[in-house]
């Protein structure tokens, strides 16, 4: 048998989706049961080394069925494990693993779009999800529209594009002019001001929106910013608002954000990646309460609908917007005999011309269980976060930043040795407890700055993470710290 | 059981792993033995309905095993067959179907990448691919860098936004001067234009390279166009070279352009998503000869590396490009303590934050096969587009528009009642009767502009495709053009 009729049988493909089987079943339970680390740490340079050696050697003299079991059984030993209840760092989840059998029945036979008869079912089901949110926020699905793109990052890039060429009908051909802004939550993602540097308006010209002290959008001050702008001859092409803000989990309150952007009629995006799951909720929607009047939402289904990464959606209020994002002819993709195509030719709308079938997981997972579990597991880790703020606020060594909006929680532990110390040691602990823990294995949290100081940040992105564990991340913490003074 | 312990539980992942293997596995022996159609076509509305109804219907009373079954089989039978041997269309290949099982066991578990210590594994890996592929353009690994991205327009994007950032150093911060050009050969991909338009040049400000009459570019031109440029004080952020170009599959003389390039200072980009694979086959790699001597380098391994979408690289010949790309601090995320992570935090360098660990699949394949698997496949498929291409000038009522460079074969067919048709007649003719091919389920193959007439265009993306299926393309072509006569 030649090599390639070896890589294409299907009944190596069957005998090693066999032992696939055991392995990933096995580490999941492993995993959940806290029988594994939560981060295997390594030494990147070393890692990498190994990758390599082990691309360079070739399986040798080891049968393919050994050869893959080692090889799998590395990726699986080697990573961090989002899966673990004690992953409770970055707003990345423990995907349902169901979800990726959806996903690798498209990457098995390779199932992509561009143009829909690339992909005619991953066409549809894109379509049957992008309608599904757009209900969600409370869109008409005749009027509304979107897509899914990899990621948010790009999602709010597009977005942005989107709305510069609303605003500047020429950008797209010509370039875009000096004295051109983008008005944004402080506290925006990086993507939103590294979309102005790609998208030729330059970092420098992001303003920065004015905010409270719990970190909303102010929008009186929003609505004075906006009329001094427009008094400075600047051309206003978005208004970015959070639903909610990574560093402490802020929902802007996006009725008054919307009104301030009506009456002064500039573009309002919302970048909700994280929070607009919560619409799925009866009990937290009224956080997002305003969305529908956004001219773009990005809503990542790989963050709260615990899908595995990329499937983001970028939705517009107006289905035409879709449309303006790129203003290019590709003849030998693009059929302009079939003008009707258009609204199911992806590429036409997304910075990805060959596009996964990305919405795989999310349409599995939405028909198999239906809505409810959604809003199970959005309630659960919600209340997970209001859990963790409790412990803390309870506890007279560890400071709460915020009452939590959401699963994010901002923190800092002051045992008593470092609460009465200088901000640069208190500042210095935070990472070097932090730096400590991850690499125990014991528990995945986050660092982040919140005015200028060194905080913990922790973000309940499992829904098995339990009210114990909560408890235990507290007493680890006091371990480590103890340990540190040794 | 809540419906969250139902849907993470081990046991069921592993029971709904057995269906799902049967299924895929059945599915790939039926369609490799010609047993389904190619393209399933259907009615974008109608089969778009159908995606939302069984995502609202939910599972009702059927049990959880039957509704995945059921959900499995409808995602199988209703795509297009890209595992089909009778596949000979877009640059997407029949991937090699256990690539898919190294890539899934990164989605049951969602690693990921953006900063090192979310994705260890997914980095270490990331780096050995990159290593292996610049080594295979000839570049040293301590010098050369790169990364994985969503896809060839994202590479081609990020890399023409990191020679326009070290073109015109405060473009990121203040924006992009007027009169900046980029100079492309004119069948370069839609994704080249679209970026001097996302990027803030404009797309009036793509210059179309002066190319020969067989579709490469001309270096002795090129020379004056860039020198007439200079003369009228436009600034040329980069030359884009194609290896090869998607029409006919043209490899331009990397060489000779990289003489000019280098002559006039000028950034060469080397769009080779499609043909930088034939670096991997000894009888083919000097049509990339040259490569070496480019800035940036996209090479797509889920083209004619024969993995699943999307598994995009740019390379850099200077690793320190990577990080012109961005300029930006992210504090909470990238750790200015441990400045020697920038190396492994992906984000720094990429345009998606969260990344999938988009590397598996070609690690796991690379690991498993060796090389060799990489050079018979390319080999392989470059071999039947010389068959195809034969059988095409061997048949008096085809006409083979060039011969073919790689696996990529355009042509059209002039049976007697069209040969001395008119010319709209003539180009009717072939997206009729290819539209009546693709919905038959027979053969999918392409649709394409050339000099402005209406071409048909096959590309071999399956090593399975046989000689035989290649003269029954013909036959079968034939056959629909008497059926539309009746």
């Amino acid at each position: 048998m030649s090599l390639i009729d070896t890589a294409w049988s299907p009944d190596l493909f069957a005998s090693l989706t066999d032992i696939w089987k055991q392995q990933l079943s096995a580490h999941l339970r492993s995993v959940q049961a806290n029988d594994e680390k939560v981060l295997n740490w390594s030494e990147p340079a070393e890692a990498a080394k190994l990758a390599a050696e082990l691309m360079a050697r070739g399986r040798s003299t080891s049968s393919i069925e050994d050869c893959f079991e080692s090889l799998i059984r590395q990726a699986l030993s080697a990573g961090q494990n989002l899966q673990h209840p004690r992953y409770i760092g970055h707003q990345v989840p423990a995907n349902i693993p169901l979800a990726a059998l959806f996903d690798a029945a498209g990457s098995v036979t390779n199932q992509v779009m561009a143009i829909y008869e690339m992909g005619p079912w991953a066409t549809a089901v894109e379509c049957a999800i992008v309608q599904a949110l757009t209900d969600k926020i409370g869109w008409q699905s005749d009027t509304a529209g979107g897509l899914l793109t990899s990621g948010g990052s790009l999602a709010n890039l597009t977005a942005l594009l989107t709305a510069r060429n609303v605003c500047l009908a020429d950008s797209w051909e010509t370039g875009v002019p000096s004295d051109v802004v983008l008005v944004a939550h402080p506290d925006t993602h990086y993507s939103i001001a590294r979309s102005a540097g790609i998208l030729g308006l330059g970092t420098q010209q992001v303003v920065r929106a004015a905010i409270t002290n719990d970190r909303h959008i102010d929008p009186q001050q929003l609505s004075n910013q906006l009329r001094s702008l427009r008094e400075a001859n600047k051309t206003v092409t978005a208004v970015v608002a959070c639903a909610c803000a990574t560093p402490i989990g802020a929902f802007d309150d996006l009725n008054a954000v919307a009104d301030v952007c009506e009456n002064q009629d500039v573009w309002l995006h919302v970048d909700a990646a994280h929070g607009a799951s919560a619409l799925m909720s009866r009990q937290h929607r009224h956080k997002l309460t305003g969305i529908e009047r956004a001219d773009s939402v990005v809503w990542d289904a790989h963050k709260m609908l615990f899908v595995p990464a990329l499937c983001a959606a970028l939705l517009y209020k107006n289905r035409a917007h879709r449309f303006e994002t790129f203003r290019q002819d590709a003849p030998y993709l693009f059929d302009p005999s079939n003008p009707g195509l258009a609204d199911y030719d992806s590429g036409i709308s997304t910075i990805e011309c060959t596009k996964r079938a990305m919405g795989f997981g999310l349409w599995g997972i939405w028909s198999l269980f239906g809505e409810e579990l959604f809003e199970q597991m959005v309630d659960r880790t919600f209340e997970r976060g209001h859990q963790l703020w409790q412990k803390l606020n309870d506890a007279d060594d560890f400071e709460p930043l915020h009452e939590p909006e959401c699963n994010i929680v901002a923190f800092r532990y002051l045992p008593p040795h470092i609460a009465n110390a200088s901000e640069e040691i208190q500042d210095r602990f935070q990472f070097d407890l932090r730096t400590r823990l991850i690499q125990s294995g014991d528990f995945y949290i986050v660092q982040a700055k919140l005015n200028g100081r060194s905080v913990l940040r922790a973000c309940v992105m499992n829904p098995l993470t339990t009210e114990a564990d909560l408890q235990e991340l507290l007493n680890t913490l006091r371990r480590h710290a103890i340990d540190m003074m040794a």
